[in-house]
């Protein structure tokens, strides 16, 4: 049992106050998902940077209970590849989860066995994944891409999945390097 | 089944687009409800006005799916009493709540057998409503109380166990008019 509680969210930032617990993952932890493999290791050699953070609100991990995050994906590439989040769909089939764009200009993939989408993500959209879609979060922008997601605290995660199947789609960068454009992969 | 699906939503003014369902819901839904019933009576001699109104995105009504509402509550008073929302405990009592304050300066009030808690709201507030928790939204401040609601699509609405057993407490305006006060009812 958890009490009612509050906490301040900063509509423009994503900042959460008191600042709650953090999920890091770093560029290390994209091996295996990366359209060039060869050129992760390389810079991995050089360092091994944050790429993206959640931030969770702590609740149970519960039927009925619903688990509130803000993500915040940094900007950057990996060779013409935009980064991304790792992706996942949910262990329990029938979980959906709701997106809202704070920040920020974003890519996110939906993949639901050979069926893929596509949706922009920016301040202000309101996106409903429904249960069963695999989703990706890439941030084609030159700043952090932020966003708040909701979703049942017991949809779990099936990153595996997503590793051994992809998402069907990649993000790139253009030739000229503004903008973006959509790969099969 | 449903697609995925994107709206925009106006983190300012609340506004979704496009325009969803909408529940509107008048001062003679108050009935019942307010502390001076027959202060009520004549108020709806001269008119029935909207107190509030929740617009609704389209989703299936079933575990896993995720309910996403915007409500607009009014500002105004029934004599000393603030404009409030009817208030509910959720059916399924493993059911929470997410609310996010987008604008305006309100209070939420929550109930569980004898245990009341009072929570300020405005915008950034983001409030967890744990399982089990009776919950009604009131407009302290002279502008429309607006934020955005999530909650698993199977919660359900128990309205009559507000109207029977109350929600422990009630907003009044001070007697100067400017702020509130809570009070035992």
């Amino acid at each position: 049992m958890i009490d009612p509680f509050v906490v301040r969210l900063d509509l423009e930032e994503g900042i959460l106050t008191p600042l709650p617990e953090r999920v890091v993952r770093r560029l290390s932890d994209l091996r295996g998902l990366v359209y060039d493999e060869e050129l992760l290791a390389r810079e991995l050699a050089r360092g091994d940077p944050i790429i993206y953070e959640v931030r969770k609100l702590a609740i149970p991990q519960k039927q009925g209970q619903l688990f509130v995050n803000v993500t915040f994906l940094k900007a950057g590439k990996i060779g013409k590849e935009y980064y991304f989040t790792k992706g996942h769909f949910h262990i329990n089939e029938k979980a959906a989860e709701v997106y809202l764009g704070l920040r920020g200009q974003g890519v996110l993939l939906l993949r639901r066995g050979t069926d893929t989408r596509v949706i922009e993500m920016d301040r202000g959209t309101l996106i409903y994944i429904p249960p069963g879609w695999g989703h990706r979060t890439i941030n084609v922008s030159q700043e952090t891409l932020v966003f708040l997601s909701v979703y049942p605290a017991d949809a779990g995660h099936n990153y595996e999945r997503v590793r051994s199947e992809g998402m069907g789609l990649r993000v790139f960068a253009t030739a000229k390097g503004k903008g973006y454009e959509i790969v099969n992969s």
